[in-house]
């Protein structure tokens, strides 16, 4: 049994993988011992995984994690990956980025990949012939929201709702700003990866992967746990 | 002699107007009385209008503004356009948005207009056939690259500069995401309009209009000063 932690801006996401196969996810507002060591009594894994793209973990926890389990990774920009890295400075590149991708190329190996991670951030990475090529971040849908809110005198937090292409009142104006904008943007990254690569695979997670789906024409494939089941696959990589 | 006042949520712009021609044009970080004072002795307008989206101007301001020009307009829901409103919150609807939609009509009358305030939030508003059908609201640049830093733990504060399409570090993978973002959004949005209406013609202002200018590939007309144009042709519209 394999434990794999992905602590993301918003909350930590824990999965317990079996002989490969996610058996239980778990999702903590914050990634404490109490709940990470009932978690672990519950299920015994033996080999774990942490990535984490927010504070440091306090250092009692990794020690922790070290000494409970048979053998444990803090997913740094050291650990061996399934494929070449071309980023230049590994050192700042979020790993949940790189756990997506592994995760994605597992599972569509031999494609070209664009992975776009939907979360407080959204992230687009590219791999091409097994190698990383790069990537981009901006802000998220909620992100997007409030940053409306908190940057301007009057505009209002506006909560994602369904409207049509133009607003028609400043609630409407902003959901439909951010929500048409990000849909416009996914579909030129799509556009931009097709032309390049007309074989390429889109894979989608992350919080508002389903919004993105149900709202865009190009076929795009939704894997709600492709970070860990990148993690999962760095711990086979590195054993 | 005309003072238009166009408060934003960033700093204050002022324009004087002398028989429709713009000569003299301000930038306040605050709307305040002693500056202005100084403005309007220097100019000696006869009339004036203030268009705010950012805090309510003080009252004092107001009756000083009153006093002291021989017409004075604050821009609210009940002045008169000169095209038709049919927002449904014409309360709320941001000022600036219909000065710049009046400051592009006067410049092209009669052809179907998408107009592009690229501020610190970034407005697209479609004026046809004298009507205004309504519009969007979204993040500006300088909003996304601070969004991205104060609502994630990790990620830097990034200036904008250029960047490939793709990043390879995180500041250029976070430029390359706001501003590729931002032009495919832009791009989105043109391509929309001129499917509904082939001779639209695309009108960008704000700060960052020059950014979209040598980035875009479509023809797109900037205007540096449409909001201020915009009021001036609504103080001859209302006198």
């Amino acid at each position: 049994m394999n434990l794999t932690i992905d602590q993301g801006n918003s909350s930590t996401k824990i999965g317990f993988f079996d002989n490969g196969e996610l058996i239980s996810t778990y999702k903590l507002k914050f990634l404490n011992k109490k709940a990470l060591g009932e978690l672990i009594s519950l299920h015994q894994p033996q080999r774990g995984i942490l990535s984490t793209v927010s504070m440091d973990p306090e250092p009692a926890l990794l020690d922790w994690l070290r000494g409970d389990l048979k053998s444990f990774i803090l997913f740094d920009h050291q650990t061996p990956l399934p494929f070449t890295n071309h980023y230049k400075t590994p050192q700042t590149l979020g790993k949940d980025r790189l756990a997506a991708l592994a995760g994605a190329q597992s599972i569509y190996p031999d494609t070209p990949l664009l992975v776009i991670d939907a979360g407080t951030a959204i992230t687009f990475d590219i791999l091409v012939n097994n190698e990383y090529l790069g990537g981009n971040i901006s802000p998220g849908m909620n992100m997007r929201f409030k940053a409306l809110h908190q940057q301007t005198s009057r505009l209002p937090l506006v909560a994602p709702h369904e409207v049509p292409f133009w607003g028609q009142s400043t609630n409407s104006a902003i959901a439909a700003g951010v929500q048409n904008g990000l849909l416009m943007e996914v579909t030129g990254y799509i556009e931009k990866i097709k032309h390049a690569h007309p074989n390429a695979k889109i894979i989608i997670t992350g919080g508002d992967a389903y919004f993105f789906v149900r709202n865009l024409k190009s076929i795009i494939f939704v894997h709600s746990n492709l970070v860990l089941l990148g993690l999962n696959r760095l711990i086979d990589c590195n054993v």
